[in-house]
């Protein structure tokens, strides 16, 4: 029954071992959550999860299918990608990001997971002296404990705080100290699902030249701001970029939540020319290998996990060359997430709640995969820990890095029009327990 | 024209940038050979790279695009692997190493590669003041390196000065120290193709669990020891495992070579059910998990790659469940190795080569995926070069920590009758200018 009382929210919160609900993994909050549910006997309704809520792109299967039976299984892949998906990155960041990249400097990776892993790895080596990640945040924490996991110092702000003109003066405060050898974001950024405006990708662009930082930008939900139509390939408007305001930069693709193929886990990373040919005696002196590229794919990747699965890399190539043909509309595929934030944000907001991340200089954010809510002054863990005992689970936003106060909500599993109901019920029976 | 004279060679050294021929990696090793093959006009005999030279199981191919057809590429794959392929790693370990391990514990991977990658990370932070890998050479020069690039303090040895009883004092030296948190070695041994013997299994397992060491045994060429029939599944004579001996012990079971499947990227990590489940103060802290098995999954291999390909998952567990039903014999289709050792061993001695690492305890080693050879006195690097001078490629002993002078052969890429006789010819062209 719901709600769960004090006493059996935290009778499960002990059972799944969890030290910290506030600051908990969002794998460990599932399973609170599915613990939860056995224990009220009720369906909850899942924010917290990203996990794609459409159906994969036939293109891919096809193409993955077809890979197998023509014998691919049996050979190592090459570690530096197979040219097939090497050419149609190249061309995807083209078609859609207006930029020009050489296939040499795309590299496919185990899912964007192990790009960012790998190349902060790289990153915090190639300059002694350039040790720091700095993490422009909300993110997705699991980016941000790549870097505790491998020891690389890190710094990191909220940019709740910093919009527009004034990011220049608190990134070029962190960026003096010249230990930063790396600048990582999400473009839609996860949780916020803010956009950085050309304003802010110009001043993180000039200041990553002028302080020599490379940017990772992860672009895990590229055209996905749906404010404005993004699909086309080879037309503007292009998909924002810092790409457009320094060579130092690697751009994340994921096939994961754009073509709703996070099962297979693949994408590429995109180095810049730049980038990829820089040559760094601390490289030399490590791997035998000066190159930044070369050090990446055969210093790195290589031990990390000795490259990709084949049939996944098929899969990638043939369904970014079918959205550069325009026969793989996925911009207008992912338009149902926008339509799934918009009808959850009226819920929330009808309950009391407000957007926390709510502009993007002068316009209010996208409609799309998150959104991120408050409950009046309630504070982000007292909130998290109340909407579970009303069955709607989510992740605070401290967790993702966040100085503010509320939770991340995430549409994709939001796929059947009961689970609306059930969210409306909820949160009107927690706004009438907690208005009072 | 062979052979290729040693201005040329030098040449082609300085065009694919290695600085030292002798401890270059296999694929620099691969390249050199592309470049000197394009220069003479003739195809070289690859006997540097181990990939599997047999066509993958259609076993696995068929559950793997059924998988995809099912729809699974969309969702995001379970961290600690799909309930098929975690039951089927327990049972093959049971059939055919007749050793117990719970579902649980058995956790794919993204390949062996990314096991032993991401295991030792974890291991390098169970206890404070365990920092040291011990590495059982001569070994997969790779899984040297991923501890070089973690920034794990190694130490390494020569089995070939320490078969035997003469093993317990040399391993109990290094071990005396306190520091010792893992001990990797491959069996059969990657590239001496020896076997450890029950005798040394004891020893190293026996001391492992004195010391509180956790083995990390590579099982990559399981059942290979083609001088029995370790291929009928819950019949002995089983595979030979330090499992017998300690608890304290990690199997690493890759599809790459015992199905043919390097293109997928699959294997799986057989935790022992004491190592999985064991606690540890120093991952409380960092990963606010303080069990082995939940850290490693998710605290490591989630940041590392946010779990395995959904495919190949299924794939594994077909082939895995084929094999334990006795409808996949996957040690008689590698049999084909064993032949293609012999022919070529022949080959070599005929020619004035003798086998490097050539016994295990009274018995002659294995023929099988690879073998080692030395010429007469001359001395690694020289004899890598020359055999390249004549069209032969390969990789030197001391590249893979051996102390011993001589080079690694593979016979996996020697599927092709022709591929003998050249080898034939050029390696008498060989003898003869180097025996006078």
């Amino acid at each position: 029954m719901l709600p769960i009382s004090s006493d059996n929210f935290d009778a499960a919160v002990k059972a799944v071992d969890i030290l910290d609900v506030s600051s908990a993994t969002i794998r460990q909050i599932c399973a609170l959550a599915a613990n939860l549910e056995k224990q009220c006997g009720e369906e909850f309704v899942h924010l917290e999860i990203g996990n794609p809520g459409l159906d994969s792109e036939t293109i891919g299967i096809e193409a993955e299918c077809e890979a197998l039976h023509r014998g691919v299984a049996n050979k190592y892949p090459r570690i530096d990608g197979i040219p097939e998906v090497k050419e149609a990155g190249s061309r995807f960041v083209k078609a859609f990001l207006d930029v020009d990249i050489d296939p040499e400097c795309v590299v496919p990776t185990v899912g964007s997971m192990q790009a960012s892993f790998t190349l902060m790895l790289l990153l915090a080596q190639r300059v002694k002296g350039k040790d720091t990640m700095v993490f422009i945040q909300p993110g997705f924490p699991a980016t941000y404990h790549q870097a505790k996991v491998l020891g690389i110092r890190r710094e990191s702000f909220d940019l709740y705080d910093y919009r527009g003109k004034k990011l220049e003066e608190k990134l070029r405060g962190i960026l003096a100290s010249g230990r930063v050898t790396g600048i990582v974001y999400s473009n839609p950024n996860n949780p916020a699902w803010t956009n950085l405006t050309e304003e802010e990708l110009e001043i993180i662009g000039r200041l990553a030249t002028e302080y020599d930082a490379i940017v990772m930008e992860d672009l895990a939900y590229m055209t996905m701001d749906f404010r404005r139509d993004l699909g086309r390939p080879f037309e503007p408007p292009f998909v924002s970029t810092v790409a457009r305001y320094t060579d130092n930069y690697i751009l994340l693709v994921s096939a994961s939540k754009i073509f709703s193929y996070a099962g297979e886990r693949i994408a590429v990373a995109c180095m810049s020319n730049a980038v990829y040919h820089r040559r760094y005696e601390a490289l030399a002196d490590f791997y035998e290998m000066p190159g930044f590229g070369e050090a990446y794919i055969y210093g790195v990747l290589y031990t990390a996990s000795s490259g990709v699965a084949h049939s996944g890399q098929y899969a990638l190539a043939a369904m970014m060359n079918a959205a550069c043909d325009g026969k793989l509309k996925f911009r207008d595929n992912c338009l149902e997430y926008g339509r799934r934030a918009a009808r959850t944000k009226k819920i929330f907001r009808d309950n009391g709640f407000h957007l926390v991340y709510e502009m993007d200089g002068p316009e209010e954010i996208s409609d799309g995969f998150f959104f991120t809510m408050g409950y009046g002054s309630m504070n982000s863990a007292e909130l998290q820990k109340e909407l579970l005992r009303y069955g709607i689970s989510a992740i605070t936003l401290p967790s993702t890095g966040s100085t503010q106060e509320g939770v991340r909500v995430c549409v994709s599993a939001l796929s059947r029009p009961e689970q609306y109901d059930m969210l409306e019920k909820r949160l009107k029976a927690f706004h009438d327990e907690h208005s009072n």
